[in-house]
């Protein structure tokens, strides 16, 4: 068969199968598996069961890896024989908290069609990323009735909140990961129906930030003058981290940090339209060091950002507080050669060195954090998907890096010994992590078909 | 009958009805009276009904005064004749917000006995000034059937959110309140054991600052380095308030400013131990301009405070979100001559001139701003309460300055054409506005005396 006529009968049994996958998938994002707070460990547990069971029909043998955090999803379907490659998939189940839950059209955790699209949390970080391999092959599998490689799948439960687990159990779980192929299905294209194939994330270090002045708050009126507000201290501060170009004003931040070769600018699709972001985000372009083009600040440049910042009376009308304490949540992301420890202590010593004498200063670097990854092109996996992609979409693949980091990417290489690919159908526009994520059905199926066809092409010898 | 003994026999009366009188007390501050805060809207008008139904009791003339917001308690006790001067009291039965919660050793609103001090939210401010008043005049009335002097009671219910609804009754309210003499009794003492009125009241203004760049939060990786970060916008945006000697940085913030003459300096009491402070609070007197004293920074010079920020994500764990908005609270305390209308527009405009082009700034300036107050020491009224106090306390009384600001005062002050004097017996070390707020029962006696001197000393002709 032809692959034009594989993926028209791939596609052919998808839309027969689609009311009974867009089922399986609304069942699976109702899950509340918000992996950072307390109060949904419940709703994490039943959505690793209902992923175990779900594999174990697909014939998968599957184990629960059980550590101090959440549990890992291993699974492994290892019958199409030692001379095929064996292939590990990432995936996670976790999804990132809802907050400002007031600005979602429709609850997070009730999946929602609109024009064609699930609205839902983890529509497409990362349950509809995961739903769609899950989905190739379980169609592969009913087709052949057997897999044309060896797969094993690690779907875990942390990645939003640093894949602590996972870290913890890496090290005595290497024989089990170990694979030829690593593929981290947690990215994405940059504009519909361009596939593009991702060389890289940046990686990431997080602290919290506190700074306290008097033991307990205090009335605005009768100590305003007297005591340095902790609100005053932490602004002062934190507009110390950039400087007026834009660039992180901490010393030593850019030392290591290694800059894009020619070479490498040249493979990649570094375009950007400021009017389309502007159209799409009602923001312009213009955070960051001002010397680079906007795409390469979010994907090749590190950056400070401040995620969260609170202190004093934020409710409905107004309280005349001056608080006993100030706080902010900061990251930065890294590129290659920029080593997290290094980064996290340059950071911390400036936030202590700049903070006004006779205050209190605490900063707490958080653990999870990340090295950054690169890829090439010419690698063999790589290569696989491209023209798997090329095939869908009937057009030549992108290869594009991408701003966000998936911290487990490098340590997960090291354990399995396998050569990384990062991929996926995410759009910049599909509000992951803010309210009103969404995941277009169409890229679900290209995803689908996408991913099927690769498996397809790695099961045969020199076919790339 | 002599003051001495007078007086001994008023504690007398207090001793043998202590339990009644703290029963009621608690029965007071079990209502959840926030004003600011929707919620508690049928608390701040089941308080006012249980105030009503006290006055009642004690033979006043009550009257509910409503309006678009809470109501205020109006009540009149006018049998000494017309030759015999009229008082008017000023109260609030609203109390500050209670957050942050955890923080509170008791619950705010189930008031607790500890070291013979009342803890509750509202247990000074204002509710415990308020009913030391309210049993003085039980007191005189009990004990001589009648009061020296006309007396008429102003008890609003919006004093912690601007006293709006009080400042839209005033111009139609100004017969019945009508007084020779106005007593503000929410202010209080430097340290205990020591008699002090005050002086002045500073002025406010309050405002919420927005700053929003996209439409929509958005992930940090994805977009960090692209977008100005709003929550990094707002800090910068801050730390322009001040200059590195702690001076307000907005041009023509001091213009009007009035500083103390050196009459005025030397009749107050301005020393201000930095050790004791550092004890109590915490905190350091780092604040404010470095050119004046604590004392003089916080009663006499105007400020500017944030009183509250927030911008992306503040719960457990991380975030990796740069949020559309991020906002603050901000509020300047205000000398005489200061306009609060041309502060206002002074501060909103450096804060829109200042945000970083490109992106969308809001400012609202919060109605219920005042102006700051003085009143002479060598007034009728603030000479009759410097005697009651000194009898009282047997010491002389100090005179201060409140940093704190009532802004009704001026207003009602002009209502009433009366002359105003502003006195109570809170401490700096009460804990108002904060977790853990409360009031010492030797000074809620203390205030029942006193007040209650004072009605007799108003009473007699000449005797001041």
């Amino acid at each position: 068969m032809s692959s034009s006529s594989t993926i028209l009968s791939l596609s052919e049994e998808f839309d027969k199968r689609k009311e009974e996958i867009i089922n399986e998938f609304f069942t699976f994002l109702r899950f509340s598996s918000i992996s950072s707070e307390a109060e949904h460990q419940n709703q994490m547990m039943a959505c690793a069961h209902w992923l175990q069971n779900y594999l174990k029909e697909l014939d998968f043998d599957v184990e629960l890896w059980k550590s101090t955090g959440h549990p890992v999803i291993f699974a492994s379907h290892m019958l199409a024989g030692p001379e095929k490659p064996t292939l590990l998939i990432y995936n996670h189940y976790d999804v990132q908290p809802v907050d400002p839950l007031p600005l979602w059209e429709t609850p997070p955790f009730e999946p929602t069609i609109k024009k064609d699209s699930v609205y839902a949390r983890g529509a497409q970080d990362n349950k509809g990323q995961c739903f769609y391999v899950l989905q190739a092959l379980k169609a592969v599998l009913k087709r052949d009735g057997k897999l044309p490689i060896n797969v094993k799948l690690c779907i875990e439960g942390e990645e939003e909140m640093g894949s602590g687990a996972l870290a913890e159990l890496l090290p005595r779980k290497s024989k089990e990961l170990k694979a030829d192929y690593l593929a981290i299905v947690d990215l994405g294209l940059t504009k519909p129906n361009t596939p593009a194939i991702t060389l890289g994330v940046r990686g990431i270090i997080s602290l919290d930030l506190v700074i306290q002045d008097a033991f307990v708050d205090l009335h605005s009126g009768s100590h305003g003058g007297i005591v340095y507000n902790p609100i005053h201290a932490l602004v002062e501060l934190l507009a110390k981290l950039h400087d007026p170009s834009g660039k992180v004003a901490v010393p030593g931040f850019y030392d290591a940090a290694e800059s894009l070769s020619e070479k490498e600018r040249a493979a990649l699709s570094l375009y950007f339209d400021a009017d389309e972001y502007q159209k799409e985000f009602g923001a312009h372009p213009l955070g960051g060091e001002k010397e680079y083009s906007p795409l390469e600040r979010a994907w090749a440049r590190p950056t400070i950002e401040i995620n969260g910042i609170t202190g004093g009376y934020t409710g409905q009308g107004f309280k005349t507080v001056i608080p006993a304490t100030a706080s902010a949540k900061i990251s930065c992301r890294l590129v290659p050669n920029q080593e997290p420890e290094k980064i996290a202590h340059l950071v911390s010593k400036f936030l202590v060195e700049n903070t006004p004498k006779g205050l209190r200063v605490n900063v707490d670097v958080h653990s999870g954090g990340g090295i950054a990854v690169r890829t090439s092109p010419n690698s063999k996996i790589v290569q696989a998907f491209t023209r798997a992609y090329s095939e869908v979409f009937q057009k030549p693949c992108e290869y594009i890096l991408a701003g966000g980091s998936i911290p487990i990417v490098a340590e997960l290489a090291k354990a399995s010994q396998s050569e990384v690919v990062l991929l996926g159908m995410g759009l910049p526009t599909d509000r992951i992590h803010a309210p009103n994520e969404h995941f277009g059905l169409d890229r679900f199926k290209q995803g689908y078909l996408m991913f099927s066809r690769t498996l397809e092409i790695l099961g045969v010898d020199n076919s790339i």
